[in-house]
């Protein structure tokens, strides 16, 4: 048992707000343990720059950190967001674009934003989690404004972390596993069990094969219990 | 009365959670109505660089807005903050400042960070008053701690907005009024009924020396309600 | 009396040199005893981004200050430019706003750019008396030249501080009477007597409202001396 | 078989000058068909900031891309590095760090920089597999200035791409391959055989557990290829 | 005869300003025809850091334009200075350093600022020749303060422009002389006659052999001319 | 003779390598000795901004140097380039400009980017004769795909430097000659024996007329023998 009393193969309790804010067409916080992220997902009339004419759409993401959010103080970004927060925010933003039809969204860009209000690890992969519920969102506001005649995603996207701690293969890492983790890796997935990202990192030593399929094993099983939390919010889309 | 069925004189309702995240010494989210703001006092153990040897300690403030926190997405500062920005957080230094006793701080810096989630007018004010709380909760944590013998504040300061609006004078004004305001003044008051601040600008006209005293008239009122509500959260300091 | 001999409400010496350089439509050096500020006007016929296709003008400001101007050598803005410049350039350019009709201005921005020469307390409240003079005198370039049927303005601009100093209220702080005032007040006010723009704060300790009435008195009797000098050199508008 | 002639499992043609620039302590070319990367490893005489007092040494990594090195040219950095510059940059550096001993190094730091004279697919793996050589390079020429007694790596490091392009699953993608991908990995591999970093996308769709299987087995093939040339260069360590 | 009325050997009046400004440690305002430059020179009890510990002092250059100096406003600088006046501070700083006895100045750098009021051809020679009167009169209040023994110069250095218009070769061209030269150059000369820069461009068409020579000694009595107005300012040194 | 046995009058060994990369439409690699750079042209289909609507076209160039092509690591430029790099990029590109016939070219800009692989003194002349050499071949592809009807150059253009060390005066100075050089001078020259710039600097000391005429005498030397070497591989433009 971990020092938190979860099985190893046990995600923290998720709960996901949503409608959080007023202006953004789709909102969430999502707690999974003591980690908060609120994630929104803002409609704006015009796709990339890159799309202009194809009649396709694009979906972007965004990744922050409160100050506050983290044991010593954060502090803000001035220019360009550091090299962590640009990995994880070209990652979401990947993760979401890859279950969605951008011909049927059409020339529109749908800005995802997930800002981390106090993090206990796992903040990219509650990001993912909480984004496409927001994303889903959206484009529900958009189907009942008339803008789109259904929700152009191919299935439901979750993410989890998954890691080794002193040799034993854990699912969904806080901080204080995270920070002494061996291996570490990060899974998304659609709830047809299909990979959509794997990163993993041996952290303090490579890892073998047969520890690999562990890991994945695990993050299966995360993943769709996170499927499932989402499709009681949204229903099905 | 108002669109919102407020008297002139009311402020919108305020509800002030405590200890809202984990990490920092003290952290609270103010609402006001729909605007909420978290707070928080981060203590760091060495003075700012022109204090160092003084013994004197620091309090600074920066402010920052989520971009979901707007009616249309709000981007992201790249670079330096943006010059309302940059107003906003020096006003919030400087009013916090101008009751701490420096040299009963010690040397030691007081962060405090002001992040809006949700945005519907006086942030600044919201931001000023929660923000005071939860540097007395650090404080409150660092006596405590036995960092100092007493809480080194010679008052509560709290702030609050007052506008002409269609010649009418009002208190506390939400965006939609105060989009259409005539005069907007923001004023940071001691609960000794004195003035820390002033800041009153005729944005679509130049105001009158009787409108000035009408709205300075409002404007202790409103401090005074909300020095109330600190002093039920902290206590007397 | 003060250290330099002036009475309690007596502003310093003032000399407005108009048509001060060859290319703005309007330039001034305004010397306040030894504050030395170059404002210029420049006018460009296409208005602000946000204002295009509504026939409305704008009028923006700048202020920098000169390597040499100030007692230890000031470093150079890299980037944006710092809090301070912020703040003042923000204030000078709706200082100028509030008395313009955007409407008569037409679709037409009027750049103001406010730099310090020589730096002796009251650059902001200097720039502001300055850049009117140069906006008048663009305005009337932009009417001999048939661009505009009459001098777009509502009245004369005019802006000086006020301060305690050892419980002493006087009117215009030179710096060595600035940087030990406890409280500081800057007015901008019209030729009406109405006001602008007001922002008093109290740097090292709050003020009474008796106090505040005082530091007015005083603001109004400088903003009108100003304002004869003014209309000394632009004629009446 | 592929465009180029290639069977599916087969790398292209791999050259490394070894001693490619006069001055860095090791610098290699590596030429991996047409993508050519200069990699070089320079010993500073002291470790990164956090580690100062440890008696650890650091190993960091800068990629960049020279504006003729793609088919349209690549405009130069201005300000940060663009994100996936600074995805590669981590990658490369968590790589090489993953089996180097940093006690054995020393409080020293090795830069590598990687620098692409020419793209064609492939350039982050070729940086990896390079950058190792470089390194190792480097170390030979501390131990022979007496610096360290042993060479202080656990094993060589490559790196390869493998794919899955119209339903072939193939491995070293180069260019023309790489931008039709389904499903794009990068693998970096020891010469044990075990896993330092997987990263693998769903770019067009996701990829199912027993696609991921095949593409691990092709990585494996591809970095045991590139394990021999690196040691038919530097010998064993 | 040009157009003005002067000869082609002939420079425009100067008008040099001692003691422009009350803080630096020398100022002065220079004035060639409509060209005006603030040149300010303060000295930093401190010499450049790579000359910690030699002994040897500093002197260092920046350049600035107002935004109302030129014909259409200048944009102010936003981040580094413009290609144009990295060049120009370069030029100004190399030009002074080159007869600056380092040893003798001691471990100190003198700042020099030079901020062009108003731009009519010839900024950086302007330049230039004033920033050299205000370092003497820096190092002439060094020597009164006892820190300096001499003035640690070995000459005085005057700079300025010369040009082919319309095959006329001409001196010391004003801004309409110089958007027309086919060859430009600008010229950096000692009292000895000695050449310090020698920079020149065939703007418009490369130049022969014989044209460089009458340029040069066009230039040489430019610079004579200046040296002899700078001695009747600062005296011999 | 001198410390690697070249008389003063003698250029290092040049190899000039055409066709270097596969995708600009010109690049060499150009060797002076240990000197080693990439220039590349690449056509681009539309003119500079201020020259859209003339016909013209317009050559801009862009320097940088490989952090390891230094003794010591060079540090990669963050934000704008460095002052020397900008001084470089904007020679380059002047003497590229001064021989093309813009209106020939048409509405095309040519980019040159010029990278420095090792440097051992004399990049920035380097620079300029390799990319005449690559522009020259970038103008040939634009001629065999009927973007134009003849080469657009009036001439030959290379570049070289000369200076004085210990009183020796020199031609093309390597890394160890340039650092203790008194005088260092770059001339640009065409084939018809005319400047197109000369930049001439008194380090150390000024220079005397007499030693101008020799330093200009050297480089119509080495200029002349790189023409030389450029028609060899370009044949008559």
């Amino acid at each position: 048992m971990r020092f938190d009393g979860r099985e190893n193969n046990q995600i923290r309790s998720v709960i996901i707000t949503n409608n959080y804010l007023m202006s953004p067409q789709g909102s969430v916080l999502i707690e999974m343990g003591n980690t908060k992220v609120i994630c929104t997902a803002t409609v704006e009339d015009s796709t990339a720059r890159h799309l202009v004419g194809t009649g396709q759409g694009w979906v972007t993401a965004e990744y922050g950190m409160l100050p506050g959010s983290t044991g010593t103080r954060k502090k803000r970004d001035k220019g360009k967001p550091d090299g962590r927060s640009v990995e994880i925010q070209r990652l979401i933003g990947r993760a979401l674009r890859s279950v969605v039809d951008m011909q049927k969204l059409g020339e529109r860009t749908i800005w995802i934003d997930c800002d981390v209000i106090q993090a206990d690890g796992g903040t990219r992969t509650a990001s993912i989690t909480g984004a496409f519920v927001a994303m889903a969102e959206a484009m529900k506001w958009m189907k009942s404004e008339g803008m789109i005649d259904e929700i152009p995603v191919k299935g439901f996207v979750s993410a989890i972390s998954v890691g080794i701690v002193e040799d034993e293969r854990i699912l969904d890492l806080c901080y204080q596993e995270d920070s002494r983790a061996m291996v570490d890796m990060n899974v998304v997935m659609t709830d047809a069990g299909e990979y959509i990202e794997i990163q993993g990192t041996g952290e303090e030593r490579p890892f073998r094969p047969e520890e690999l399929a562990e890991l994945l094993a695990l993050a299966a099983k995360g993943c769709s219990d996170l499927h499932k939390i989402q499709k009681e919010i949204t229903g099905e889309l």
